[in-house]
């Protein structure tokens, strides 16, 4: 049993960690933590967990969460990169599922996210948690850097058409759409029920903090110049899903896109491609690891993939735990088989 | 021309009652307050009103107020009582749609709202704002106290019954259901999208605020025992709209009941009896001034009040205007003759 | 290996019920029928079921449904009654989720189904299958009439109470409220999007078919004279989740009632009883078997107990599932234990 | 008072429509029709008009509508083509809300339309009814051809640019999202509230109607090379509202679009231009008929606009009632001069 720590479980993602993990058959909960719950039992903050009654939340020190072999960071940008370096020395391994170690230019990790990093080195060491891309180095790492829920939907879309070369990389196009829970728990008018539903529109327009995340990663793919992602996020009146619709410019006529893409993704358990035409949809992966794609040829020269994740699931918790698979040797979709729920 | 003030023009009741006293003919909208706002424009706010950016939100300052003909109070509970005597004192007539001239006892009221009233003998003197209960008085008010959204859809259900002594009043039930815009404006993780949608459920079962204002309106009504009512409040996922299922037991077998509501209704202008057996849709009334029932016997002693309203007009803002209306003897209809939207 | 098949799996009980048979430990689904869709893949239909292709709707015939062990028939009212008898003779055992063999009195079932009985012996022998009340005939039945969704919370809300011999019977009230999957998958502009959401409606108030299925089983348990329940529903603007408030009134001063709820159902793992005060909610149980509840003395004599479960699981499949662990001696909770998503 | 009649008012669109036409000041309501609806009250099928129930629907018959000055169709499309003619005749004017005469090229309509057109040459007359494009020719027309939801919030989006020869016109992209009452109000299982709400996806990747009629439209704009437009919709969990998310190239760097824009919409009532990189919202627009529009400059050549509308209304019914006040010489405000509810 690999005995696991959640630091920070009173977020959506926290929970669905939580959730996740109580039902995998290799997992032992050490301990939960949580500054401001300290005390509080799972099952008094989150009902849904009245079966479960025994976890209670405990402040989160290095001592507690150094009796585990692995932690997860469910906190928010900033926290997990001033307790990860006391972990790893004390022989734990760390999956990080905010920003900390994602982006691995310093300068542009403290342009985004507002202050100084307090371990640039361990940056250089994190793996990139994901598994379509990073598989073998990730099963050897100490530290993972979990990705974006965004950059998970957009790089899963965009990877076979670079990796072969097949666009132009200077004006591809995320025309993205993010359900509510990616906005987190915290309290703010922004996400209140009745400014959220029956409404719809374009945020971060002005820049988002993904777009350097997904910039960075299709970087260490593309064999072509320098990446240029138009990245439009938009907020969905729904609380699970990430649909991100991708537009690239073929370098010229390219024939069938939809078998290099299921040759791309062929040995991978999470990736279907579906025929083109084709539409996924967000409640197809509801709940579920999956990320659904199809990719169309709509005119001569512009291809259209439309890629769909829950961003709680393969966007966070569901990765995390397909990372942790991997890092323990265990089948890579133990734990993370479930079906989507209809409706 | 009725010059106009607002107080608390940021929550929902504000805005809506903002956007009714826009297009109302006889009004001219003097100022609007907010501690918290002033010096910024209306439409940067809610840019639903880009077309009208002339209105600013100003410091709510009793001078300032002082200019207006009507001051409308559409902020929490607490605030009105402070400031209101001096507004009548100036002349001024007030609309306090918060609840600290609702209910006349005064213990009761310290009792439910936490802190001492600012001015117990307005409350004696103010009028319980329901037309449909009280039209005479409302004319010649100074201090109009609007009922809470609650309460109107739940008095104007059981009206009739009480009039005319039909049914047993030592055993109310009243079981409401209310859009989420009830809970205001502020930022609460319980009011979340991700919180709110896709979920149901009770609160407050044991006692809210506005089960003291109903027994106590009811009570001035019945001419039998003192009225017991159980009232259990639901909160829906929905914006706008509140749902009273009112159940009473009748004395004796009754005959006719949708005639004795639609005689009892027959001049009124904003509340509409359908047919026995006919359900009342919240959206039926949505952004209208209108209360539509049914009532329905269900057995032989068992009556079924169903009873919609909108929680921001009828339930609010569109109430106010009304009370307005006969204040100020214009046709009571005036600016609230909206149909409901569909869908 | 229990071999199953299942009729009719295109609605949405049919779709959660193959979702959760496929991750059932004991079970090997032999087949899944539907007479519009046979010679279609399941993933076709439902493309959740994407890692599952080898599933293929097949014709709804005898002699295909003979090769199981247990046949479900989550069909429209009046499809099982017809090819029951046929398997039953073959040995093979049957789950009836819809209506066929609820209701004992064959006239009321004639009344309210609005067509002639095919095998009124049968309905006789038909186990009503609620394991909280039946638990000992279900692990013996050939047949199982499985409960509907709106009884299923409206019994356990109120059996503590009947049982014990609590409350006047000749006045119970249920305020029930489902989700719209209750009201199936079918083509219908009454659950159309642009008509559910943002409103919210009673229906049925002139008569449900629930009822009688409620009063007849409350009147196997009562000791007491007849039970008389008014049971209104309301139709909420969410996919899945019932919520039934129900209203009874306390014979003599009742202490503790809680602790008697908790005691009546010490032993049953899909029953949680919260403390006096609480509100359950109907996400806490969503995809899950759970029923919750809380029982609340709001005034001298008035009772209210609040009760949420999951429509399509424990008002439906899960039930299913739950019945067939009992008929074939598993651990009852086998395959239904999921933890509820939030959000 | 302009005597109108509506040919199909049971759908969303001819709903909306009357319920705009019951307030405007210069119109009386001639006669409603519906073929399926003949002789019932309108108020009847749309509880939101009982205030209004002396409006019962008639047979379309010719005979009828001759009496009318002007006749709107809000039918399927196919059907107006084949009454237009005969009411032209008699002396009526027609706005047609279906797309029977909003392509000029015979070959195109019957192609994405599946039909042969009923009345070519009357499509080389009829007016296409977008007033910030054509107004001029709006107010002398017999026959409007009112544009599209979709074409609305893109063409608006994007003709700033084209007029003026800002971008290169063969990659331009609409990812436009819209409501559900979009697709009409068809019994149809595509848009159950059980498959629309808690999801999103695209529709349409291979083809959709809307895109020839926008090319069409904006090839008579630009005087560059012939455009070439992407168009992919989705479908949003929303009743009502359009967000189109517009990218373009530019040409070379212009500065000040913003103003550009501004200039060029300077004198219309209904478009307003925000500052660059506000986010304009659906909401903001609901029920009324203004299109909201940022655009922003995100990279040193990449344009986004973002452009909504209330499909219903500007995309609809309240574009048809500012085309009939100018076809009437009225203030092309009359009538729709509502601000947007919130929430």
């Amino acid at each position: 049993m690999i005995k696991v720590g959640i630091v920070g479980g009173t977020g959506y993602t926290g929970i669905e960690l939580i959730r996740l993990l109580c039902t995998h058959p290799n997992v032992e909960i050490q301990t939960i933590t949580s500054r401001s719950e300290a005390g509080r039992p799972l099952s008094s903050l989150v009902p849904n967990f009245f079966a479960m009654s025994q976890l209670v939340f405990q402040e989160p020190t290095v001592e507690v969460l150094s009796q585990c072999d692995l932690v997860f960071f469910a906190t928010p940008n900033g926290t997990a990169m001033k307790m990860t370096p006391h972990l790893l020395d004390a022989g734990v391994r760390v999956i990080d599922l905010a920003a900390d170690f994602r982006i691995k230019d310093i300068a542009t990790w403290e342009q985004w996210y507002g202050e100084p990093h307090a371990c640039p080195d361990l940056v250089a060491e994190a793996v990139y948690g994901l598994p379509e891309l990073n598989r073998n180095a990730i099963k050897q790492a100490r530290l993972i850097a979990n990705p974006g829920c965004y950059p998970t939907s957009v790089i899963l879309g965009l990877l076979p058409l670079l990796k072969n070369d097949l666009v132009n990389v200077t004006h591809l196009i995320a025309d993205t759409k993010s359900g509510v829970s990616g906005a987190g728990r915290g309290a703010n008018i922004g996400t209140l029920h009745a400014e959220v539903s029956e409404n719809f529109k374009a945020y971060g327009i002005a820049g988002h903090r993904h777009q350097p995340e997904i910039n960075a990663i299709l970087n260490t793919v593309s064999s072509a110049e320098s990446v240029q992602l138009t990245f439009v996020p938009h907020l969905l009146p729904i609380n699970r899903g990430i649909h991100a619709t991708l537009y690239a410019t073929a370098k010229e006529s390219v024939e069938n896109l939809t078998e290099i893409y299921r040759e791309h993704y062929r040995s991978e358990p999470f990736v279907t491609v579906l025929d083109e035409g084709e539409h996924p949809e967000t409640r197809s992966v509801r709940a579920t690891n999956h990320c659904v794609l199809s990719v169309n040829r709509v005119s001569k020269d512009q291809i259209v993939v439309l890629s769909v994740i829950d961003n709680l699931v393969k966007g966070a918790a569901g990765q995390a735990l397909q990372n942790m698979n991997l890092m323990y040797d265990l089948p890579e979709t133990l734990g993370i088989e479930a079906i989507g729920l209809l409706p």
